[in-house]
């Protein structure tokens, strides 16, 4: 099955090492180790080795690398034709988008003499942008090319380090866990991508747009990772010492609370009580999503039970009730339902996270305000300015993706990419050689046996 | 295929709301942060930043939180047509026994001017009491509904912390991997709730009840995530410094042993010499069950290896001839076997405990007979006495094990839980949306290539 | 199934046995734990809690326990009818190789007093030995039995604490990630075993030496796994501090420039730019294997995404066009292409390693150089003749893996062993009970249905 458009032989080659080449040679000229991965400046500075930054956060990055590589890689197998694509093209995206926001954040968050300073926050930092961009992902799958998907990350990466920028050094926002900053905006910049890219022919893949049993049992690893490891992605690059410890803790008692308000909506909305897997595989982790902004805050366990139970019944209504209504009106076609997990419990998230930002106090925070409001423990603002610029912060986050959406979304349109036709969307075998079927089991059985019996009786 | 008598469309939802409402409300009526979570408090003491036990426990935590929700999750998914309930139904009772058991084990660890403090060891805490009530879902799996599955873990969780209590409060019992307050624990209240819910007829699903190629290796993921991490399992609340070191390293040594023994014995009672899935998936990881009491003491590497050794054997044993045994004679359906892989390496592992610790002296631990036995260290009592009140605890255990079961058990017959019929045990298409079958194939690519052709040549 | 010439009913068992008894018997009387595991030592050595090295290395040393037992577990399950024996073959060599290495590199490393002393370090050690004879199976998958394994195992070990003393302890040879100690000697032994056991007739078992669709997805499991964890394997025994961090980013940047050249050149050299899942399986791990040597040096990310990228390009060209020429004029019959997994990105690496040490500098590394080179801080040599050891290393290890491998092989092909023969290689049914085929789901539920029907009616 070999198409002439979807022929991927010098496109997909070219990109990737025009990109990685790009990608070297701006490296050689602008990264530098920071003083921790240095091993000069790191000895000159006479720490003793647990001071390094690695015992703190190396354990959060594995897991939220877990995450990135496994979590949403597995999540994406559910289509039964899919599978290849799903964990083989977000380990390309990924792999190239970690590399891009290494530059692009560095860029922005503050150069060093002219040099980026990298070290495992940066590393953390360049998974949760390549997150964002798996998000996006969520929403085209099954629809595009693997060099469209190359050129999207480019510019989403780049957008996002705007709009982190703008957030996290203009604003003075908080945003630990990435509810604006990663989920909202991931999500509705892929939800505007693919409403660019509408098809208004996709039926035609639609017995190929679902899931087979044990693709939704791959699926199931990967949600599966995604919920364990939430609290590590929430808590990976907050401060050290309770900051991390807090916000690890709230995240899983959001994540419980959630999942069980999710199985709950499951079965309640199914006319014969029946769980649904798109449901258990994705709002069981709304409250992660939801816990990102004000997990590190003095939200209490009892908060972000609140939470996360609030975020799994909308994420199940999400999923039930407004998909639907987006793809016929709005005419977004969502194959992941991203909006469900990401988008609306991520504008939940940031809006959590600015009432418990107003509401925040050094009665309550003590000396640990410093950490967590910086602003306003040294009374640059108080604690309802810095809930109202959180608040204003989703609405920069929403228009940024936004706008970003819909540009990308009309260069990837053009016809150069690749993409898919609409009657061989959620296929594989359009991008891999894909293997033919099992020899029935019995037939190997038996005609092993028989040359058995024929050999031991000659 | 919808019954009314397992439609869960009420059932389900209410049982989750009502749940979830009763734990979020206690929450935020008892539950606090405790001094290393809360902002305040933490900056208050002055530590520095590396002596919070986050740094201290959190991967530790981690793994472990991999062996409930991977390890647990996916060993159960080998059943042919179960893999969703499986995951499903471990992921659902677990969400809820977790929180459940910071409410219990706070309630009887000890408050704090009427609250219960939470931190990481509280979290590995319910994570471990959560596996006990996982152990429990082996014994009944594919026999019961999610409802009568989350009041099993409510009453299971109860009583848990109430041995628990009476184990390491009262009686100063040393049970850090849990042999006893977990794996025998958890194993012989499942078996008697599977006593009485004894099913004379449940040969009609004989059928499903047992694995197909894939769910065998999706089984797999589970084990070995149980095998790696059980080193972790038994570490993580041990005290800081030389004793978790030594329970992951003799846990690792026990289990690697335990692996020989178990393939060595696996094709040795089988009349082909051929290996036998269900031993590898199950006893291979006695080892680490045994090794739970006595992990953290002096055991050294060579008397973890003998008692792996031993435990890989018995488990073997337990079932080859024993399970079908207890099936027949004493009517315990147990569907996984925790009998072997939990019930009787626990009582090994109690009785080495017993063992060790009565031969404990100043003399082998030095000033770190304070970290292992604080009571023998302070001559509250002397080492045999510990290892008598050792051995007591072992039947203590089980005798709450077995009377928790047996009450649990009949309360879960009443008929209002949903529970499947005979006939369609094992099945997940009761409680879950099943997809449908994959079209062939070699059908879709014949489909494609055909429409492709027509295109291309018009 | 039943063939006497590879029935383990004796075989297996007894091998087992006495290996394991072996082991514990020198265990016992060989063996003690260090002064971070042994209660009384740690004790006196009035350390505080976290200068234990079980919190610097324990996590990276779980991260490396994954790789062993996931990562080349399942990267091997791409076989159709062999996942059984991938897995678990995997399991058994690699639960008896971690012990022996324990006793053979502790002989080698240096007793103390007539004792080995063992803690989290010679625990990732006895892995990282357990990874190298994991390579080697890669080479012989699906043409060996248990036994052999085992066997070749025992010796493949042996071999490796020989060669990793000569270069570490006598030349001072720097190979903390293993380019040639681990992967160099781990292909180079396996390709000559897999060469004196070459089979003619192997293609009498072609149809089953591929992969069917899901079995390319666990497969990915176990590469995704290699990948994310290939960080702490690289950095998991370099000195504490700034080396761990460095090396592990280092090894981060080098796979994800790996990552991007697999993809383009795997497109390239398909005849219709199709990506072939093999190279995505293996090659992309290359830039781990090629940044083993000097990833703990001042590689710098830029030099470790150049490595990346070659290595990548190297290892798809091998698949591509080397391997079947290896085939049919060698002979070398490599089930899973380690030679250009492991082989061609070792010596790579060993290479990138020489060079990179040769132009070490205090300038570079400042009193970091002490940890680094040691022999060159103390004068002992200048960075030029280190550099010349590392090549000399390369050649040394080659000579002992292939004359090693030689032996081994010569050894394997005696007839006892139970090796099957050559029309059911790569086939699980010879060594495993294979469960029988799923009754087609349709059939199951139409059963179901009508019987609940019948009973509705009734």
């Amino acid at each position: 099955m070999t198409d002439p458009a979807t022929n991927m032989r010098l496109k997909l080659p070219l990109t990737c090492f025009i990109l990685e080449i790009i990608l070297i040679v701006l490296f050689g000229v602008l990264v530098e180790y920071d003083d921790e991965t240095d091993a000069r400046k790191w000895h000159n500075l006479n720490h003793t080795d647990y001071d390094n930054d690695f015992y703190y956060r190396y354990p959060s990055f594995q897991d939220v690398h877990v995450m990135i590589f496994i979590g949403f890689g597995f999540l994406m197998t559910f289509l039964q034709r899919y599978g290849f694509s799903s964990v083989g093209f977000n380990f390309l995206i990924a792999a190239f988008s970690l590399q891009w926001a290494t530059l692009m954040q560095g860029f922005f968050h503050g150069m060093h003499g002219g040099k980026i300073h990298i070290g495992v926050e940066s590393m953390i930092n360049a998974d949760f942008c390549t997150g964002s961009v798996l998000i996006s992902f969520g929403a085209v799958l099954g629809k595009t090319s693997p060099v469209q998907l190359l050129f999207m990350a480019m510019f989403e990466v780049t957008l996002f380090a705007v709009n982190e920028f703008i957030l996290l050094s203009i604003l003075g926002t908080r945003d630990a866990g990435g509810s604006m900053t990663i989920h909202t905006f991931g999500a509705y910049f892929g939800l505007m991508v693919t409403r660019v890219l509408y098809r208004p022919n996709l039926d035609k893949s639609k017995h190929k747009n679902c899931s087979v049993y044990h693709s939704d049992l791959f699926a199931m690893i990967g949600t599966i990772y995604l919920w364990m490891f939430w609290p590590s992605f929430n808590s990976a690059i907050t401060a050290h010492g309770d900051d991390q410890h807090r916000t690890a803790m709230n995240t899983y008692y959001s994540l419980a609370a959630c999942t069980l308000s999710t199985y709950a909506m499951s079965s309640l909305t199914a006319h014969d009580g029946k769980l649904d897997m798109v449901h258990i595989q994705n709002a069981a982790l709304a409250g992660g999503v939801a816990a990102g902004t004000a997990g590190e805050m003095m939200l209490t366990p009892f908060g972000s039970m609140i939470v996360g139970f609030l975020a799994g019944i909308i994420s199940v209504l999400g999923f039930k009730y407004l998909s639907p209504v987006l793809e016929e009106k709005l005419r977004i076609q969502d194959t992941c339902g991203v909006h469900n997990l990401h988008g609306m419990p991520g504008v939940l998230g940031a809006i959590v996270g600015a009432v418990t930002a107003a509401v925040a106090s050094r009665d309550i925070y003590g000396k640990g305000l410093e950490d967590v409001f910086p602003l306003v423990a040294n009374e640059t603002r108080d604690a309802s300015f810095q809930g109202g610029i959180q608040a204003i912060s989703l609405a920069v986050t929403l228009g940024i993706a936004l706008l970003g959406g819909l540009l990308v979304g009309f260069m990837l349109k053009l016809p150069i990419f690749g993409a898919p036709r609409d009657n061989i969307c959620f296929e594989d075998s359009i991008y891999w050689e894909v293997p033919g079927e099992e020899a029935h089991h019995e037939d190997q059985l038996a005609a092993v046996t028989t040359e058995e019996a024929t050999k031991l009786n000659s």
